[in-house]
């Protein structure tokens, strides 16, 4: 998650002195104000997801549904003055507006305005969930974000082993899909190649809704090896992570110098010397 | 689980000697009557909750109700007293009272009396199951302890990213469900978000119920792909527990003794003598 | 799995020439009749297997009923000789009969007997699929044991952390279980405490027939916690065999030596001195 | 996946420039025109498999039933073609019809004229999906190869350890399945051994379709039995699968190179000079 902008060194003009404020309580996080202002925020954030929830319950919504309908369109104003807000408090309004919390933050005030034309749009509020996130860079923001990245660095490095996989795996339901349509036929369930792919899909995860399950021996042979090969093949994925995770506390010793000879990093911490020029660091 | 307080070192009065043999018999393991109490206390407890769990069958409750209730009485009142006598054994009955095992052993008793006011508040008798957990310290105590202790420290350094773990997982359910409810709507069992919310946990957990499933091609296809990274991240879990257990253990077994006559480290906790040389350690 | 007893080494007396040309072809899978007969026996066993599942089944028992049953006592009556063979064969019958594949073989007999007194007995046949293990001692014996070996070691020093994790776990179902009955009740199908901790099992194991399924909002709430703690969890025992598994190709080093002046073993492989009492190797 | 043959080093004639041309389009990625033509041929494979998809979802075939027909026989023919094509350019197609993806762009062709006599078997032609795999070489080919061939390396080395765990399961659930057929019986949905077995597969591997479900409590006892199992045991092949990749992963970033000056080692295998002192290595 990128994080939104600092202000750009770049920029030699100082921003107004209320905009200094401004950025301090609503982006930063170590200061009295700042950290009110994230509590409020987060509260917020929780009590309208509430309110989205309850009003889709359908004997919830018959009795307080005006009242829901109400506290959805404050606090999507309130979001609204946060958003332009945060947009004056920037020096660059575009880069923030473009980074993934800037775009989350709008995601989280559109979707009343689209319920005025598309009914049950508003549904899609509970995208402001994402902005919850936040709440990492309030409580101890340092440490979580140091772990977070730790394993989004852990699933990175396992990327193209992970692409291996799931292609593989996409493959494979799709190859059983097709002969479960074949064996089992539209009248165990099996109506299309498609919904057999989604029963092989159920399968292969160890899901099992049940919704469809074969009924001719020979799909009930074909399911149960299915399933092993499920069972089995979810030591693959959970290898890789765990190998890289292992290994990320082997490497955590790499840092972030670079050599100052030849620009290349990767070195270890207790490195004195490039291990590439051999140039002291 | 903190164990049961010892006697105080800083109380100077010496316990009256009938509180002292009490206190031995209870709470220590190591004497001959201390071990007969413990297995008696096994035993009573694993016979409780069969009495419990047998009285909430309906066909056997309406043979042996009554003498069922009679047994059920016969050991609150029995584990009422054991409780007292706790109380006047320790030194300090408040630290005993707030203990883990204090407040599990008043709870062994509370619900028999609260059914008297709220029919079928005495089923939560089976919390006595937790008492059981006292069974690790008859047999081989600190063995199993020190096991439960790398598992609770392993599981307490991997806190942070669990946490970070679970609050994606959390968002990632809220967005699914939302999306859900829109694609499927209530004629196909997602009858509101916190519905959808639960069968996406069904889902992405891959429990797999079935009593909610996707019909719509749409739903099918959303479905899909929670099942693939339901599938594919309880890798994750798995993998920071994993990388931590590996890490605590391949620290635990050596000490970073050095050998005062040859210099050797790499020594196993429990080598009285240099493994090269010979010399104590 | 105990090997088949090899002749005592304290016996004087030689067997009769008849005796030890018996014991190589039945126990021993190095000469050309040894083999021979393991491969027979593997086919046998197959056969047999299949005959008492095929005649399972209504419609193929309708038909074949009488010819199954008659392949079945073929088989029944041929490894009935085996087994006298073996007890002939060997140097300590007794030590034999009482071993782990001592008993399989006798299981592997019994039930077809039994089935003259208690209908459906002969079912238990397929326990001759535990006789189909002896298969790895004919392919490759030696490399296969070695590496069942190595996960039953993993295994076993896992024991304690393994009770740990199991004891909590059910001490878990059984709380959960009992909470099930009082919210959702038997008219959600949650008819007895016994019945709620099956379905606390069954949701927690990430299995979720479906047959029983929380309909309460709280029942649904309490649902999503076991399942999310059943998804996490698994990480716990995952972890712990990877752990040992990773460790035991870490901890091959220590090897076999007794320390000559004080008996103790569990020395590494480089020691060239006891560690408890220093005394060389 | 063997690659396609490469031009025979044995073959001392020089093929004809146009049969050349014609291999390098076709079978190398490195030209623009080989580029060109993996392009095509994914989208080609995309698209045909998406029309035999189309095609068995009753409603879109009553509507679009000929134009897909059509579609289907448009590329079976250029698949056809390029087939043709592939054996006119190696110079040994023998070789290149018995490879991996001869075999398979062969079965890509077949189905269409087979549907011709047996009714669907059109629908295997999803196995054009496996084509698709040609797409590792055209993305990165090396560097997703290499982390295809760790994965399969780690599955090879662990190939003994799975086939002991799996042989073990599938004796398991044999024996579970008769048991449960003996205990359930016809009435709840066990019908015969082979179908208990499926049961068990089902179950052990928390598939849990719930279209067959333990109704009597001993069944209920057994089945409980067999998903701690089953969720237990999980973690063999993971921690087997794990182990090997954090072996395989351990032992190949770092190298036994000691610095020639100040005798550290320890060094990455990329690294040209010594991180402690600078030395070339």
């Amino acid at each position: 998650m990128p994080a939104a902008p600092p202000p750009s060194r770049r920029t030699p003009a100082h921003p107004a002195p209320w905009r200094a404020a401004l950025y301090r309580v609503i982006f930063e996080h170590d200061t009295r104000a700042g950290k009110a202002f994230d509590v409020a925020l987060i509260a917020a954030i929780a009590l309208s997801i509430t309110a989205v929830c309850l009003e889709s319950v359908p004997h919830i919504n018959q009795q307080y549904g005006p009242a829901l309908v109400a506290v959805e369109w404050a606090f999507t104003i309130l979001f609204a003055i946060e958003y332009v807000l945060r947009l004056v408090a920037v020096r660059r309004p575009l880069h923030y507006a473009l980074s993934f919390f800037g775009v989350v933050d709008l995601l989280a005030v559109v979707p009343t305005f689209a319920a005025l034309f598309v009914p049950g749009a508003q549904e899609l509020l509970v995208i402001r969930a994402l902005r919850v996130l936040r709440v990492f860079r309030v409580l101890k923001m340092g440490e979580y974000l140091a772990e977070a990245g730790l394993l989004t660095a852990a699933l990175s490095r396992a990327r193209r082993k992970i692409t291996v996989f799931v292609a593989t795996v996409l493959t494979l339901v799709l190859i059983v899909g097709a002969m479960m349509h074949l064996i089992e036929g539209p009248a165990n369930g099996f109506t299309s190649i498609p919904i057999s792919v989604y029963w092989a899909i159920v399968t292969l995860t160890t899901v099992g809704y049940g919704d469809i399950a074969p009924k001719t021996p020979l799909g009930q042979l074909l399911a149960s090896a299915v399933m092993i090969t499920g069972y089995g093949i979810i030591a693959v994925p959970t290898g890789i992570v765990t190998a890289e995770l292992v290994r990320g506390g082997a490497t955590t010793p790499k840092d972030a110098r670079k050599c100052p000879t030849c620009d290349a990093d990767d070195h270890d911490v207790d490195a004195s010397h490039c291990k590439y020029c051999g140039a002291p660091l």
